[in-house]
Order: C-alpha cells, then sequence, then structure tokens
C-alpha cells in the first residue's frame, strides 16, 4: 500500500494521478491540497476520503469545511496547511504538483519529514536544486520524475549506472511554431499559442512548450535531477511526441522511453515505483505508427532555450531570474500586454538587470523572485 | 579482467569480437576455434597470443599446427578440440559465434563447465532452447545475446521485471525485398538477395534477412532467451535499423535501444556486462536523422516468418526442422538449384513431411537435421 499526499490536486498533474489512483488498489490518497477550487475539491475529498485537505486560500477553506461537514475530514489553509498536507506522518509519498514558487517549500518540507517525492513542480528543482538535492541525499528520499520527459530519462537509466552515460537528450514537440521565423513569432497570438499539438496542459506550461522556455526548465531539472552536467544535456526537437526523452552511454548504445502522449503513464510509474503496474489506456501501435522525426532545435529564434542553457550554467540565482521573469512575462501575454517575442526579451533582460548571487538561500532565492516581479510585472 | 574464448573467430561475429576485444584492457582472449581459414586464424593467433587455437578441419589443424611452431600455442581439432576450447579451464565466457549446428554441442559443453554464454550461434537456442535453457538457469550461468535484436531487449530488459513485460517487439529492415508481391519476389537473382540494405553479415544470415526466415530465427531465440510465449512476440518492419528492438510493459511504457547498426555495441555490451565501457565508433545524430518508420510485416508474401511462428508454437523438432529446411533451401538458392520463393517452398514442405517429436533430446535434434538434410538437399 502507498499513501499518498498530493499537492495541487485540482490540476492537470492533480487530476491524472487521482485517475490513477482510482484504479489502483494499492494507491491510498491521505491528504489533498488545491488553490481556491473548492467544487473540484469537495468533490474529490467524498470520493477518495482523505485524512486532511489543504485549500491555500483562507475562504475557499472556510467554504470547503462547511461544504464537507458531513465527512471525517480536516480542512487546513495557507502555507502551514500545505506543509501539514505535504508532512502527515501517514503519508509515504507526496505528489508535488502545485504550479509556481509557492510548491517549493511543502517540498522541501516533505524531503526533510522523509517522504519519497513525485515531483511535477518545476519551480522546486530550478530554483533551489542545490539546496533540494543535498538534502535529498541526506535523508535517503526517492526523488521521482513526473513529467514524460524526466520519467523517460528516469526509465531509461534504470539498472544502468550513472558513470556510463554520455548525453541524456530530452525530446521536445517543437510547440505548434516549429520552423517559424522570428517575422513570424512576432504576431504569435494568445490563441494560436494556447494550443499545443500533442499535449493537453495547463496554459502556463502551453506557453511555455511553444517558446521553448518550458524544454530550457526541463534541461536545468535534469541537470539537477540525474547529475549531469549542463553540457551533457541536448534537446533534440521530435514533432510526434512518441519518443518521450532518450539517453547514450559510453559504449554507444541508446535507450528511449517511448509511448502515447499520456501523462498517466509516467504518472503511474512514480506511484509504483521500483515496479510497475498495469494501467488502463492506449498503447503504442507500431505497425501504425506516422513516421517519427528528429531535428535541431532552432536557438536562434527560439531563445528561450538558449537562455534557460545560459541560466543554468551561470547557476546560483541565475535560474530563478529566467523563470520568474518567465511567468511574469507570460502573464503580460495572456493579458495582452506584450508581444509574444517580448516573452524571452522579457527574460533576456531580467537577466541582464537582477544582481547575481552565486550561492542564494531559500530566502535569497524568494528575495530574488520578488525583484524580479517588481521589476516586471 | 575477463578471459574469453571465441568459437566461430574468423566469421562476421568473431572478427568483431577481436576488433572489441583489440580496444579493451580488460578483455583477455584465452582461445579460439575455426573452421578452416587458417590465415586468417594464424594472423589472429599471432595478434591475441591464446592459450589455445582449434581448427574444426583436421588438415587446417595440421597447416596451422605448422605456421604457429614458433609460438606457444596450443593447436585442436575437430568436435574434441572445440569443445576444449569452448570448456577450457581459465575462459570465463564463450562467444559461440559458429554459423551452423556444429555450435550447438561445444555450447552445451561450455555451459556445463560453468562458462557465461555470448550466444550468436542461433542453432542452439532455436532447435536446443528448451534443454538449454534449463541447463542455464541449473548451472546459474549468465546467457548473453549477441544479436542487435536480442541484445537491445536484454538492455531494455536491464532493471526491470519479467512478470510486467506486456509485449516483445523485434525489429526488422524488412530487407531489400520489402513490398515487393508474391509475383517480384519469384524473380528474385542470388545478386540481389545478397545485397542487405543497412547490415553487413555473412551469405547465409544475408539471404535470411531477405526471406525474414532470419527474423523468424530471432522470434524463436527470443521466446527462450527471455521466457516469452510467441503470443507476445511481435516483429515491426523498420526499415532504418535505427531502432534495434523494442519492449512494451503493462503500464504502457515502451523501451526502445537505438543505434548505429554496428555488430560492435551489442558484442561489447555483451563482453562487459553487467558494466559499459566506453567504444570508439560512431554515434547517433538525432539532429541529422532520417524519419523513422514502422509498419507491419507482410507474412502473406514473407511466409518463412509465418512458418517461424507455426514451428516455434508447434516446439519439440519443428524448429529443427524449419532451420534445417531453410538452410538446405538457402545452399540451393545460391547454387542456383530452386528459385528465390522455393526457399520457403522448401521449408513448408519439410514441416509438413518430417515426423514430428515432441520431446526431442539432442541425439534427436541431430537426427532430425539428418532427416531434413537427407530429404532436401
Amino acid at each position: 500500500m502507498r499513501n499518498i499526499a498530493i499537492l495541487g490536486a485540482t490540476g492537470s498533474i492533480g487530476t491524472q494521478t487521482l485517475s490513477v489512483a482510482r484504479e489502483r488498489e494499492d494507491v491510498r490518497v491521505v491528504s489533498l491540497s488545491a488553490y481556491s477550487d473548492v467544487a473540484l475539491m469537495e468533490a474529490e475529498a467524498r470520493e477518495f476520503r482523505p485524512e486532511l485537505v489543504c485549500m491555500y486560500d483562507e475562504n475557499a477553506a472556510a467554504d470547503l469545511r462547511c461544504r464537507l461537514r458531513d465527512l471525517p475530514v480536516r480542512v487546513a489553509s495557507g502555507m502551514e496547511g500545505l506543509i501539514e498536507a505535504a508532512t502527515l506522518p501517514g503519508a509515504d509519498l507526496v505528489v508535488g504538483a502545485i504550479v509556481g514558487m509557492v510548491g517549493i517549500r511543502p517540498t522541501v518540507e516533505a524531503v526533510k519529514a522523509g517522504k519519497d517525492i513525485a515531483i511535477a513542480n518545476k519551480e522546486t528543482l530550478v530554483t533551489a536544486g542545490h539546496i533540494i538535492m543535498p538534502l535529498v541525499r541526506e535523508r535517503g528520499v526517492k526523488l521521482l520524475p513526473v513529467d514524460s520527459e524526466h520519467s523517460a530519462i528516469f526509465q531509461c537509466l534504470e539498472g544502468e549506472r550513472q558513470n556510463d552515460v554520455s548525453r541524456v537528450l530530452l525530446t521536445c514537440s517543437g510547440g505548434p511554431f516549429r520552423g517559424y521565423t522570428r517575422e513570424q513569432l512576432q504576431k504569435v497570438t494568445k490563441e494560436q499559442a494556447l494550443h499545443h499539438p500533442n499535449w493537453k496542459m495547463g496554459p502556463k506550461v502551453t506557453i511555455d512548450s511553444s517558446t521553448l522556455a518550458n524544454k530550457g526548465l526541463e534541461v536545468m531539472e535534469a541537470h539537477w535531477l540525474f547529475s549531469v552536467p549542463y553540457e551533457k544535456i541536448e534537446v533534440v526537437v521530435h514533432p510526434e511526441s512518441v519518443v518521450h526523452s532518450i539517453v547514450e552511454f559510453e559504449d554507444g548504445a541508446v535507450k528511449a522511453q517511448l509511448g502515447l502522449p499520456d501523462m498517466r503513464t509516467p504518472i503511474a510509474y512514480a506511484l509504483s515505483y521500483p515496479f510497475r503496474r498495469p494501467l488502463s489506456g492506449g498503447r503504442l501501435d507500431f505497425g501504425n505508427l506516422s513516421a517519427l522525426h528528429f531535428e535541431k532545435p532552432d536557438t536562434a529564434v527560439f531563445s528561450a532555450l538558449r537562455l534557460a542553457y545560459e541560466a543554468g550554467m551561470r547557476g546560483g540565482n541565475a535560474p530563478t531570474v529566467f523563470n520568474a521573469a518567465d511567468e511574469c512575462a507570460v502573464k503580460a501575454f495572456l493579458a495582452g500586454k506584450i508581444p509574444y517575442t517580448g516573452i524571452a526579451e522579457t527574460i533576456e533582460e531580467a537577466m541582464t538587470r537582477i544582481p547575481y548571487d552565486e550561492a542564494p538561500d531559500l530566502e535569497d532565492v524568494f528575495e530574488t523572485e520578488r525583484a524580479v516581479r517588481e521589476a516586471f510585472s
């Protein structure tokens, strides 16, 4: 039996985690958290009967408390509630599916409490990888990737030695604007950018996928998750999203993990690791598979990817600057305040303007984020 | 240090094994065997200084003995010499790269002597899988595949549990006659059939690759190597030969092993297993990779593949009949005695005419082979 806590239970990864939990008799949900979606959280709580739920928003928590008064479910709120949900004594595995910096602290606390982590929150590794990885090793907990790319690499590395890895290749659909020139990119609208060709995801991730900023964040996550230097991490554009990622070894052998674009597979893997359990859903049909294509990403046009490598290699608070500036810029783009190409421009400007901090602690990371937000919101 | 014996040291796999050994300080060659190529064997013996060499042919052995009289190398001959080379006390790993039924007995004896086996001889598993696999388990030796397809599956299974496998997919270039109709196939000449699009191999394997009989033999080998029922083994035509084979798991995840078409990679893997060691050679370049295609094999036209499944599922001496009839037919085709489509027809006829033996021992297997040879040579 695996007892899981889901942080961000009403979002895309959270609801898909519950969909996997629904068909697994060996998975029990012990706590759930969400920002403010009371209606969905009520339904989830009624179905999965967790011990604790947390609404980050105080008013939402009050509302939920009222709605759930017939159930023996405790309703907490705020960061304190979030941390309680993440460190619940009965939880073995915390699914960190909160979007944004708010996911960092509960993840750190969960690690400190000795919980295994299925990590979907990008910010934790991108901005605080240098803090969380030593903690993960110290506490001996498992850090299991949920992203399809990182799960693919993780699966390819099972039974292999870290030392034998020569390259890690993150695949990337290339997004809806693959092949665009800089000029074409300037005219991209919000509607166009919100339509991803292969994956159904939240709006922030969808925009980030189209600019390749998301792939850049994934490069930084891969660096921390697999202790691979940036020189050994490559991005390969693969429009069909069938090959989820690739590892090359010192002997020239290459392993890849493939599948339908269904996040339930990597989620299920993280929930069952080190085992696999049968999972419903479609299967790849090689007899009827369209041709698979691979090409180099155009980092001259999709400059967010180039900037992500720069931020990652610079280290310190640079990844935080990259991430926070991207978040501000995506918001501004979705609000119609800046053009599509303004997203990468904002990141580049922030990386120039915000002072560099070589070894930020968690407070410094948040301070950097605030500084970016003040300058670019 | 790994001390290796190479049976079939002057053939395609044998010479490539030596090419790998040449760049591995941790591999020492302790014995070599060949059929009759004295000149090449002399060169190999002078370079690698094995303790023992065996020429299967008596005259060749006499010749070699004379040529190598200045070296402290013992020269043996015949089946006795072959078995001595395979069971040499100083050998840890036997590379079984002999082509044909003659490879079976030394492999069995090597297993009995507790040697790990890097197996490239198809006949051993195809005709005597039911005998050798229990022996392998009993002696606790490792049976390491050398074929690129089986090595790929083996690599994909590292760190995984047998029980979680839902399908094994052997890739297949489709050969030079992919897409041909039965009518077109009837006119295929020896020259056309000897030209494989992707792999450089010996003539027998090249013809077998073009008829898909080779893939059929590989299906039977996969059945024994990985304890997978035939219902879970599929063949996928993949003309580019970049994906070497594929495993699908119960959760829908799929793993594949990829690489350039270079037999040195699977050979090196078998020599180093469970480790990997750096190996010279080209690397897959995903930025410049041509599109990868996958399709179902046409078993109505390439009936040897259908017959192989039939033989495998029937079991007993049926795989031996398939294999021996194919060998006779390929010889007859290369000698200009039968048309290309006569190869599959000969196999089918043999499978009908040769009496079925449900549980043949090693002698029965050889007896079946003789019966096929008498009827179809």
